[in-house]
């Protein structure tokens, strides 16, 4: 059952830089767990500081050789392209306003990106980004990490095979508690680039975290966003970002029927740790998926008892089973679906490597990142113009 | 514990009747039941049909007098009115567009009236009805009975007394699933009065459940509707009134915190039986709460372990063990919550008769009410305008 | 759905008196209040305290007409037998060591019996009642009152159909924390008479709570108990009865399977309220049920996934529909269970009154009572005996 | 919070082999799968099959070295000790019979053992294997994996701090459903070692899995094991070893309080798929935890509310978080609880490379791999004598 019984996965690890990711750093050292865990990747280089100095100092304590350890970007992109044994894919997890340049630089020299989301700090550098990522000679690989969950793959192949029916509502929520309080005045890195507008752009809660319950709806339910009316909030008193935000949403009309939903993002609300819900509803079924207990899928056919579905249980889809690794009741977490990203990845990255495209591979890609950016900025512009209800730029 | 003990309950049963409620009927039962479990009322007399041949049928079938069974309600009014032995309080359960008659009829007879919700079927007859029960000798009671679970006004006491500090956000949901077909044309007298306007009034979900969600989101937080947002729908081919209702919330501003909120009621939401929820969160803590499960209330202090507080158990409150009968562990459920109201009333109706105000007793009002009818106008004509925020007239 | 509907129920209300019960006790007020609920039952007279000074000013504040408040179950079966308008049934509310006296008294008055369990407080006693209820010109109802239960129907009915195949496993807990401290020695009256072999008979929590346990494993399952294996404790120091059971349990064979069970009952355990649940295992599926959210049932057919039926849920069958008052989502708890009791109790009466018998009516009887006597002394004997199997003397 | 933060891990990857789980075995992807996670090991030699020639496919499909793929473990034992950049470590994960013969000569070999459970096949060969290892210049580490789930940390630091006070009651249930039909004779390989007494030993259900459920009870509750009393089924006709086991359990006073158990071990439950709980009680608090949703702790202080501790969330001692990657509201899984195991294991590996003793890290050993065995034994010697109250060989 193991991913490993799954792929050739010995064929040759992928060579793996990371920009970003230092020390201390959470979302790097993510990345690099989750590189690991199915084996398709071995990690190699990194300009992992913006300061050369805590960069080497990183690389030392994460056992990459100092050769490769870089001070900057542009001389890492540089230095492994001019390397026969040189990285193949560069994970980027860099605060959002330093996503753009890594990405742009990598993928000219025709290496692989993992990008963390949102994509770029703006739905301009956004766009661009995938003017490039189109004509590079290279895979753009987004990580909209909750998408590689198991049970969200069920979720999303049931809806496909139409067990819902058509699509009426889509419910998405994502509260958090950690900003109730101004924890980015009282030392917190994390808070800080999170609520400082030149770090991470429009957005606050509705890019950081309101951007992933958008996509993870979309992803599920199939659905394209039309538009949206949005009011958002900064709580905390001299909160330059929004850390509270509630959406209505519209969806593009499908079988006649016109989806309609709801999303709320929130930093302040105490009593939810990392709450991500969603919540889908057709003329047949409905399901309900919560994040924080992510290997059952509720799913109830309209006039019949509910049905709590567990990953590798009884009734999973090849779409679930095939990103799965242990028996059902054994249960898999948020570095085993944020791994599913990164194995979809190596899956693309070695039929690449042959000339082929993996057809059944499935991975958040530079779309997703243009429509989260563009989600932001509706957002923004729609809280702007008490709600009024703006369409979707992509 | 029993509120047996808690009641002088004895010095005279409440002389009750009730308009609407004849055989079939899902509400007229509740409130029959409910009058019956803490033994303030007995049940004497009944307008219970339109007809006068099914209201003496069902009469019967109830154990009324024949004497007692009217045929309409001025006439039972009228009579009643004429007794020494006639009725003290009237049940009205009858749909909506049958609520201000009788009412009316009632107060102005000095006859107390427990009326269902939503209290009319116009924001202009709630107001009618406000001026007439403002100066009339008798009380007038409104069931919204979710109102009455003991963990509800456990909620509400903890944020009267600050637990949450100042509150910034209040979520209400209320799905259900059993409108997602065309049950009105099927043969449910429950589905078809429900989306008729000219029985329902201007409201559909909105109006069945969205005024208990919204007026479960008030009763708790304490805080004041200003204005919202609303995008309704009728998900279902040819239905005349909403099936489904997205909302945004603004609330007044209160200790220099505008507290903001989402309201969503839906009818065709598979998966859901009686979803009723809140989550209501502020500078100081969080709670959440489910109707299908209501003997338990969350409750976390920001920055502490979530707690999960049982009706009667550690930490209960004077105001929610007031309206307890029975030890923590041991299940309350739907009818329990509504007969509190009935015996808060019960225990004002008592005051009244001795010339006294009860004011520690809760239930909701004519007030409430209004607030409900303003609430579905103001969706209706938001929803009109494309989700232009709309201010509550009230 | 009202139960009212299901019944012909003002053909005449069961005239009820009750023995104990007086101000404060818990559970006395629990049959007056559950008797009112479905309305089958009038209360005009009762022995409510052992001292007649008590027992005349409880049933002052109950209502009850002086001349029908006795001083003595005695004088009261006696009196009341002899009146036209005599009561036709008697609730019996005492300690156990008063449940023998009274009931043998009414019986033998052809006053039909509602007695609180465990049925007497000796094995010896118990079968003695048998006896003469046995040939009574009345009914004996046991209340056992989870037995009532809309879903423990269903599970009942399921398991009869054969939906989990031949039953292989029995599980069976309860466990509560109020005795983990020595409650009896700082005023609990319910703890006092509780742990007092006097006034209890030989079974402490056994008794209490592990004869709920067992009688409601057994009424789903249709298994008869064969032998026990026990091992009991008093860990709270001086205290004279069990706080503790862990209990191994063999069922009689069936279709050639031999059920196995396990059994826990504790009043010393914190974090359990009133934690009665129950696990049933076939060779075809399972079930699982937990009384403090008693509206639910898990059912598992074998290599299919989950499924969570609700009460007049989908998939509801009649012999849960037929004790439910409400729709599907709209709780019922402990109350309305217990009314089904009473409510099935007034059905078997009413026919009796016709000289009819009531087929479809379910209730527990004596021989419920018997067993669960044998069980308690079964019990004690075993684990006396260094937990050796004892069988049941039944 | 990444354990790579919390460990100098690239002081030198461990060296690690491994003893079976070729192609097609669940235990070795596993043991392989966690070992990557928080990059302490690699993974260099194998003796995968016990044909050679599967031996030499399974390690070319895991991109070992062909000449350090070898045919049987003693050649592995062998040459790896000889070679100057041999294992460090070795990993066995065959069937329970073939766990002594090379444990005994990898320690021998001074190679640290990572051995799975239950240890060996017979009680005899645990004593025997527990000689060789106290005097082995190696480690011996036994793959109890259930003990490096945080919360279960978390759980046996609150014991240890008295937060509980003195346990009375340990429960502890592990029901599955995987062989409720003959499974064994349908071509499932691990139905079919598992219920083999030759490769199994004498255990069936007791051995796969009630020993973890025994070892994780044991390890939260700080209690010692002194005698049981024991009931083993095996329901599916033919099967030679127990599928379910009902067990009584007798702890060692402690404190002037004897604690008391009940432990139940399935294999043949409908409803539940790694259904292990526990469940402990004392004088103070009690709290429950289940494998399935292993990130959260319900903690009940005797007289206060249930609190819902969360990994690395408000309240997570040191005990717990340093086991932890990733923040509360992030689940970690079976995975990472198991990776806790072989990083303990690391972190003493590093310690004892340079003459220490890492004092904080916790691990199973070989005396709970005896314990194990004489667990296993005492269950058939009581259940054979009907029961009987067996003492703890150890």
């Amino acid at each position: 059952m193991a991913i490993e019984g799954k792929d050739d996965i010995y064929s040759g690890r992928i060579r793996l830089g990371m920009v970003g990711g230092g020390s201390g750093a959470f979302i790097g050292g993510v990345h690099r767990m989750v590189s690991r865990l199915d084996d398709h990747y071995t990690f190699v280089a990194g300009a992992l500081s913006s300061t050369p100095e805590k960069a080497l100092a990183s690389g030392k304590e994460l056992g990459l050789d100092p050769e490769r350890t870089y001070g900057s970007y542009e001389e890492m992109a540089e230095k492994e392209a001019a390397r026969e044994d040189g990285i193949e894919a560069v994970a980027i997890v860099t605060p959002n306003h330093m996503h753009f340049g890594p990405a742009k630089a990598f993928l000219e020299k025709g290496i692989h990106v993992i990008c963390d989301k949102p994509v770029t700090s703006s739905l301009e550098e956004a766009k661009a980004l995938k003017a490039i990522a189109d004509k590079a000679d290279a895979l753009f690989i987004l990580t909209h990490n909750y998408t590689g969950y198991p049970m969200i793959r069920q979720a999303r192949a049931m809806i496909e095979n139409g067990d819902l029916g058509d699509i009426r509502l889509i419910h998405a929520e994502y509260p958090q508690d950690w900003l109730t309080e101004p924890a980015e005045r009282s030392g917190s890195k994390q808070a800080e680039w999170r609520t400082d507008p030149k770090r991470s752009g429009a957005g606050g809660a509705i890019g950081d975290i309101g951007t992933h319950a958008l996509n993870l709806a979309l992803f599920v339910s199939g659905a394209e966003l039309e538009s949206l009316a949005a009011d958002l909030d900064s709580f905390v008193e001299g909160r330059q970002l929004d850390d509270n935000a509630h959406i209505m949403l519209r969806f593009k009309e499908k079988n006649g029927v016109t989806p309609k939903g709801m999303l709320w993002a929130s930093q302040v609300a105490p009593g939810f740790e990392n709450g991500l819900q969603i919540k889908i509803c057709g003329t047949k079924g409905g399901i309900q998926w919560a994040q924080e207990n992510p290997n059952y899928l509720w799913y109830t056919p309209f006039g019949e008892p509910k049905r709590l579905l567990s990953r590798n249980g009884p009734g999973a889809l090849d779409a679930s089973t095939r990103v799965s690794r242990i028996p059902a009741g054994h249960p898999e977490g948020y570095l085993e679906g944020f791994a599913n990203i990164y194995t979809e990845a190596a899956r693309a990255i070695k039929a690449f490597r042959d000339g082929k495209t993996a057809d059944d591979v499935i991975y958040p890609t530079i779309e997703d990142g243009v429509i989260g950016l563009a989600f932001i900025e509706a957002c923004v512009a729609s809280s702007k113009a008490d709600g009024k209800w703006v369409r979707l730029d992509v």
